[in-house]
């Protein structure tokens, strides 16, 4: 069972330091048959708010029972608890798992997925080191706990039993639906500039639907390519999310719209 | 037969977004023991020039069998096949393979090897849903088809089969020979600096040469240090390519040619 | 024994370009099983100091019998030997493995660990093709033979036996110590901006000390949140090493050292 078993990470660790190779040889150490895979980790650093959207667009992704830390801690070593979950719906087995730092990375996947059951990490059977340094847990608790899992140790072998509902939130501003408007914000802008809202699809399925931002009206689209090249587009995105685009450009360089600037969706039909 | 075949991915996703880690989600969806190698996820949005480049440039490296993933993809969820092509050559066994957008992107490897055949991926039985998303189908059907590929399904069931004459080209300018001179252009700059023209290394095989570019002669060399540390040097480049270097140093910021910039070779004996 | 070894990679090659996924290719060549792990492909170019200490930092973490590959080569091609080591300590097997180029990267991993055998690499039967590239040894030399010798060839089939004393050095400024104070440098500033010094944990073990720089006095902290937000600490970093930081800042910002640039410690009780 322990075999090809997946165990993602994601952290604020970049690129330039061998941090995330460190974590690596941690997971090694415990089973170097595992395949791992990194979400990203050109998280900005300390930004809990994308890191919480990277995890929660990625995880549906993957296959059932794999293991995902997330590592983007500016509490490490302070009171903030150290913790892995176990998540999933009834009709999926086996559950998939999260491990890192109770500062809220967790909130966005758990507004899609329940958490069967939430652990702290208090078992040093499973650390690197039973005298974890105090600032990467990242490579002395979460990778190897995490590897621990996807050996097959069991979740309850890791720590304390502790309430899921006790676990740390990071909420975004919540939808206002007003006649035809439905308000959210930017929770997250990609690589190629787009703007990722927080309006799911499912509140316009069916419906005609426009953005309006910034004085300007964009009808909801089906692909970058519905509009010439250099000119914005509404569009639900490939995460799920209605999103805000330039064909072949950048609408952040064009709206320059920070995290969590409104941004409003007309109805119609 | 399909153990430990070599999956590799080449995108403009970038790294800060867990897009690339999607991809691999989705492919070890269908086979968790493929090996996934990244070739970069850092070409320019939209840049199939330099796409077309990397490709060409890494593919030599990899075993036969091998299944190559490329998507620079502008023209995503518009009428551009989606298409994959075995190639190799009469001696090499098993063929290798490219999947990705019919948008030019394989014009620099089809120049120095044969497609055997081309399929377009019209059977939704290999995507990962039935129901790609119009805006990522290296997520939904790219990465799931390469998988199934390099896990043994045969090519001609992926889809309807077309005509390698068919695809589309992305050319660059042709070399010019007058005399005991020939013309060529920029192709790539790369991490180094080091500008990479057209000219392949046979056209100067056991010939004296320079390079002359912005009235500089440059007499070829063999390495980047057979010229002073922080001095202009051309030469063969690793890519089997003539390339304009600094040594310890960048020949982007001493010279700065764009993609596209003519670049003269003078012939001697 | 081949099954599962571990093989790193560490460059100067950056991510945009397709280099490191030729290595990989060329790995795969040898032996598509081994699990290669990246440490860090943005060293500065030629940046030999900083390729050191990003070893050197993360080899400890590494499973006894894995092989190290680390590729800032601004001498390739010229009279700089090519380089295989044996390192470890008597009370480990089996001994881990440097693969590289002779300037000096593996001097801060040798002042930790014994080399128990060295060997320039001679031996064509090992390289991917017995005429390389005079630019390219990562993927000509040192990534086939490190695959080899992960897979088991022993060390020395891999060329002529020389002398671990004779291997380049690359030294930074040894410690002064006078009275109750000690002075060292900065050797590395990583990602987060936290300045990494050339003090290691054990000069200060059990006794009060601070850091004095700029004029300012910091006393030692355990971890980044012992302050507030956007304060400078000192401490000793998850590396081993005394460390500036900002508790969710950087200290690179704050305090602007140069790489080489002196700090001071002074020890209390």
């Amino acid at each position: 069972m322990g075999q090809n078993r997946i165990l993602t990470l994601l952290s604020d660790f970049g690129l330039s330091d061998p941090y995330v190779g460190m974590m690596k040889g941690a997971i090694a150490h415990v089973n170097p048959t595992l395949t791992v895979i990194d979400l990203t980790h050109l998280i900005p650093p300390q930004n809990i708010a994308l890191a919480r959207f990277a995890l929660m667009a990625a995880v549906p992704y993957f296959p059932a029972g794999s293991v995902h830390v997330a590592v983007v801690d500016p509490g490490v070593g302070s009171a903030r608890r150290a913790i892995a979950l176990a998540i999933g719906t009834i009709s999926v087995h086996p559950a998939s798992f999260l491990v890192g730092p109770d500062n809220g990375l967790f909130s966005g996947v758990l507004s899609q997925r329940s958490a069967l059951a939430a652990i702290e990490l208090t078992n040093p059977r499973y650390w690197r080191t039973a005298n974890p340094s105090s600032t990467f847990h990242g490579r002395d608790i979460f990778a190897p706990v995490a590897a621990h899992l996807a050996s097959g140790v069991p979740l309850e072998e890791l720590g304390t039993e502790i309430a899921p509902e006790s676990l740390m939130q990071f909420n975004l501003a919540p939808l206002v639906q007003t006649g035809n408007s439905i308000t959210g914000c930017v929770q997250a802008t990609d690589h190629f500039g787009n703007l990722i809202t927080t309006i799911p699809a499912a509140e316009i399925a069916n419906r005609d639907w426009s953005v309006r931002v910034r004085e300007i009206q964009l009808p909801g689209q089906q692909t970058y390519s519905d509009v010439p090249s250099g000119e914005l587009v509404a569009l639900v995105g490939s995460h799920g999310w209605v999103e805000i685009a330039v064909n072949s450009g950048s609408a952040q360089a064009a709206l320059n719209l920070e995290f969590g600037a409104s941004v409003e969706i007309v109805l119609g039909n």
